[in-house]
């Protein structure tokens, strides 16, 4: 059988692993850090995700996804906070049953590792630093933190799941006519927490909690612990100048996010902020998403995306399930014209789900506080019950559809064409 | 006096190096190749370049504008070629006495090492290779290949003048908040040459001849040598159906540019197409110019563009001159602050000229055969003729002054309010 080498025991590597597992291939992963599931938690760092149908069909294919389902929290709608502390508006995601599952990124992660690791096929390196890619020879130089031996791995082909800032892309990134950019919003985040009250969760689990005000926002996604990731989204000017020390710290939370303030406590708050100074986010995109006909990126190596469509895992889950059906589709025999397949198709819905994220990073910012956004919302709900197949809200698409993302984008564009104008009349003349 | 450490003994490096020697720095210069007086001629693998305005006066600076003009042919027009192999269209640059020059790559960089190694406060070091860039420590760690060992060096200042393919750019790329995008357009190029015909040039010298094809084209500039350096410049996809065996080469060359075929010698072709093949070419855009207070890139490592506007080496040059300005204005002690001033300065005038070179691009290859372009250009130049001082036409403003390229667009979008058609009837009228 085929031997396909990893890079990255992240998320996307780990599901990877599974795939060509159960495809027969031989599986070595190699992860420049130590196995996750020996590290000591650090807080601060991690986005919560939102798994989606994306995401959940890609762990249906493998057969993780009920249990995966089951270690996260269900939101059905997003709960945007009001500045008084008290108000709040419930916006429902879709319709009835339609949810998106909350999961802790570090818990998922090992998870998924470990049952990457039940099959035979599979062998997980840690602690082994990508240096160089010969892609002539199909071979992956790779330094062992263990001794500093350099190791060469050879393979039919080597999947790069090393995320944004992956070591392999950046090995070839001088080969000739690669498309590549890298591109950072003004914003950072922090990630804070919200501990259970009296054993219960502080705020009501099953939604997306938002506190918008304009230029910086906070969210709240529920764990099954009954622990909360709390993340503030703003510019980074704005934590140099209105976040510089205990005082105003305290003071921009309590004014912006009274209640969540108070969940939050200012002791967790400022222990917090003395540890982690903001963390930048980046959109990267490229083209292809191959090299040659033996190195493949994958996941956030490929396309990492600012993280206001929660999309980033449920699209690098999907290259999985989308590298597996070109394999299905071209036979596991000519992974040369596999990859080149696989990147003429994936690359434009790489591109287009990362426009839609960092066009969501402007609405989630500003526009969910606008009467015209709300009456938008309502009219394309109120379409999709009438017409469910042809109508479905942008989100909709995105979150609980597997329609390809750039035709999400060619069918808002269509939709587009019937305004909220229409929707005014239409509404009246009912 | 500080240090400056140069990486790159290019064009812009061997400048660079001229120019901090007379503020007094001491400077030294590494390169990853040899000395490129020691290396014998390889043909087919360069652009010849169009020295004009802004590359004159950053040589200007350093004394050696007028001995680099001597090496060049001055040339004050474009001559179309028609596909006829006859007919021809000359469309002058700017007014009488105004004129760009035609240089060698090869030969301005032996000339400007050498002119560089005259001051006696610097020093270049051949094949020493780029590894990494300690910011903290202010070091640049090279790999010495005479001996394979490495060495360390450390700097007050480190410019990294190593071109489109930078190693420092490359180091440094995963620095929090660097944008950065690389884009290679569908078109390569291939190198050829014109010889002299009975020890005369074998075209007019004084004109950029152009053979506009549509999706392709032909270029030639004269050599002081009496030689042309040829370019053709062609989509990969033509490169590999039309070009793909001496039969084919010899065919599509007779047939779209008969005159220049004759003149090149289909041997000479036929030798060169089984040497080399097509190179691509990119775009390459960054921000911030400067990697935090010890850092800074310049030239094609910040900038590189597709060569369609003439203005790389121009604009790498005048990067030169702009630091230099900035140096005077700040002073030299403080290289943060200069650093940071110089690229929140020079960031927006190379996105310009990059965004200029991408527009010309496709000028060149196809608006010039159109009629309403040439009625553009007479209304342009007879508008200057008038107005000198206000209305100077986009190719003027970008090869004749030095006008901020961001305000070279900026005008332009000022004057094409006044469009074509309103100078239709004012021709009429007059």
């Amino acid at each position: 059988m085929p031997k396909v080498v990893i890079a990255g025991a992240g998320l996307v590597g780990a599901l990877n692993a599974c795939y060509f597992a159960k495809r027969g291939w031989q599986v070595e992963v190699y992860e420049a850090r130590k196995d996750i599931r020996t590290m000591e938690h650090v807080q601060g760092r991690s986005i919560n995700l939102a798994l989606s149908e994306r995401g959940k069909s890609a762990l249906s294919a493998v057969g993780l996804s009920d249990y995966i389902v089951n270690e996260g929290v269900k939101m059905d709608a997003r709960l945007v906070h009001g500045i008084d502390g008290v108000s709040t508006d419930r916006q429902p995601y879709g319709h009835p049953g339609q949810h998106i599952v909350s999961i802790n990124r570090r818990h998922l992660n090992e998870v998924m590792i470990s049952q990457a690791e039940k099959y035979e096929e599979v062998n997980f390196f840690f602690e082994h630093k990508v240096l160089k890619v010969d892609l002539d020879s199909k071979q992956l130089i790779l330094k062992r933190m263990e001794d500093g031996e350099e190791i060469c791995v050879r393979a039919d082909l080597i999947c790069a799941c090393d995320g944004a800032y992956s070591a392999i892309r950046r090995a070839l990134s001088t080969q000739p006519c690669f498309d590549y950019s890298q591109e950072y919003i003004e914003h950072g985040y922090i990630e804070l927490n919200i501990l259970p009250k009296n054993d219960q969760f502080a705020l009501e689990p099953n939604v997306f909690h938002l506190w918008p005000r304009g230029n910086f926002c906070l969210i709240a996604l529920a764990n099954i612990d009954k622990t909360f990731t709390v993340t503030i989204f703003a510019p980074f000017q704005i934590f140099e100048q209105h976040m510089s020390d205990d005082e105003s710290i305290v003071d921009f939370f309590t004014k912006n996010f009274p209640d969540a303030t108070e969940l939050i406590g200012t002791e967790s708050l400022l222990e917090t902020f003395h540890r982690v100074k903001p963390l930048p986010l980046v959109s990267i995109k490229c083209k292809p998403h191959n090299f040659g006909d033996c190195v493949l990126l994958m996941g956030d190596a490929a396309h990492a995306m600012v993280p206001f469509y929660g999309q980033g895992m449920n699209a690098g889950f999907e290259d999985c399930l989308v590298l597996s059906e070109v394999l299905d589709q071209i036979g596991d025999k000519d992974i040369a014209g596999v990859l080149k397949h696989y990147s003429a198709k994936r690359v434009k819905d790489a591109h287009a789900i990362n426009d839609l994220a960092m066009y969501n990073y402007c609405e989630l910012r500003d526009l969910v506080n606008h009467a015209s956004f709300k009456l938008r919302r309502k009219f394309d709900l109120f379409l999709n019950r009438i017409f469910p197949r042809i109508w479905i809200p942008l989100y909709g698409m995105v979150t609980f559809s597997r329609i390809r993302y750039h035709e999400v984008i060619e069918r808002k564009k269509r939709q587009d064409r019937v305004g909220v104008k229409d929707f005014a009349n239409f509404n009246f003349l009912h």
